[in-house]
């Protein structure tokens, strides 16, 4: 009984070993699994990108968080539906029922009958609200982290944002980001 | 001859055996060889950089796809070359022949002077046109696909996209970044 | 002395051996130390994030660069500090002591405002100026690149840029970006 000496192995053999157990590693790149996002923009439209993106890859068994910064804090405001807007000024890509030059989207009340079109054209195709994307986003463990720099620069408290939400610096989102491939800021 | 008992390998030597084949598998590491980008902007300037930046990938042999979503459907618009607009409404690093305020940029038939000149200053440059950068892209093989919900919450159809489109969704696009090193959000 | 001989090793402790080398090698990924930006943005506003990221990255050791692009060129300008500026108008997250319509936000003088506003909040709170910024990130080695391409489309040239700044084009970048995990398109 001497069953080592048979399994003794030869150079190619190890190599082949190797190249076995580095290329399942590589499958297993734990780097595929970890997705991190920067929320920037505080409009209505842009609010969705993070939230769809992140709640997609979550759902496919990904970590994965969202920092929010800039305007993007917005977005996890407790007020946040009622400040979440869309401008159609500045954009020309905004669909409008007819052309109209930035004069006239400029007028007052624009603003909120460009927002309440967008809300309807989302409705109308039966995709969700932000406030039900953040609900599916904290029910399946997407981390909301609010950037504590631009919370102070724009006077914001802990107390303002919603349940759930943590709070974090931008070396702190650089020391998770670097170890995900996917990294968007939005 | 019994060469495999030669080739017995030390602890010290399979250890640098692993280190090599390990080292070469990092520097072949298949994440750096595919490119996802999202592109969500739809005016003229911002169709631009996926374009630019997919066509440089691909020249450089890199698997490589553009997720056209939201106001970037546009750019693969088959009425693409009429949408895509400059507005400097709202943008105060936009060129400018003579500074103006934005109320001045917001008058009827400035959209169309902004576009046409940004236009000019390209062509004077040599640099491509949208619709040849395409074709270019599409040449390399470079993926173009469209997102399928924002097709339906703007109310595209398949047929209104330029041949060679794709079509997907957000988890599809997640599935295919999480391979990659680089994920730009533009 | 045969020490060679105690060595020789079984097929499931070369695979110990492959598990515990592969595991570290991952763990020092070098693409984890490697974040390339791209700033394409020209307003005082999203001058921060690329060059808060970007020293944040190098004073954790990582291999920073940031690549300006289009409006981004503005922020490493000579002419920089009077060129980054803030528009309110067409972006309804942006805050205002008082609620605003676009077409007020659009009258002359709303831009300047504006601009010193946000400069007085970053000031109040302690956040250093984009000058302070640029500065910190050349002392840190964060290599700062102009995009070649845009450059000649804005008519700039190499002697309008701060001193430090390096140049170079979209091949470029995508070759390097491609080495590492953070890429982050702002």
């Amino acid at each position: 009984m001497l069953p080592e000496l048979e399994k003794v192995l030869s150079e190619d053999e190890v190599r082949q070993i190797v190249r076995d157990e580095v290329q399942q590693a590589f499958a297993n790149d734990p780097a595929k699994r970890k997705m991190r996002l920067v929320a920037s923009k505080g409009s209505l439209d842009w609010a969705y990108p993070p939230l769809i993106l992140s709640t997609a890859a979550a759902a496919g068994g990904m970590d994965t968080a969202v920092f929010f910064t800039f305007y993007g804090l917005n977005i996890i405001h407790k007020d946040g539906p009622k400040k979440l807007r869309v401008s159609p000024v500045g954009n020309p890509a905004m669909p409008m029922p007819v052309p109209m030059a930035d004069l006239f989207t400029s007028l007052p009340g624009m603003k909120p009958f460009a927002t309440s079109m967008m809300k309807s054209m989302f409705k109308k195709r039966g995709v969700v609200t932000i406030p039900e994307l953040i609900e599916v986003a904290l029910e399946s463990d997407v981390r909301l982290i609010a950037c504590q720099m631009t919370m102070e620069v724009f006077g914001f408290e802990e107390k303002d944002f919603i349940d759930g939400v943590e709070f974090g610096g931008a070396a702190a989102f650089v020391s998770e980001a670097r170890q995900g491939h996917i990294t968007l800021f939005i």
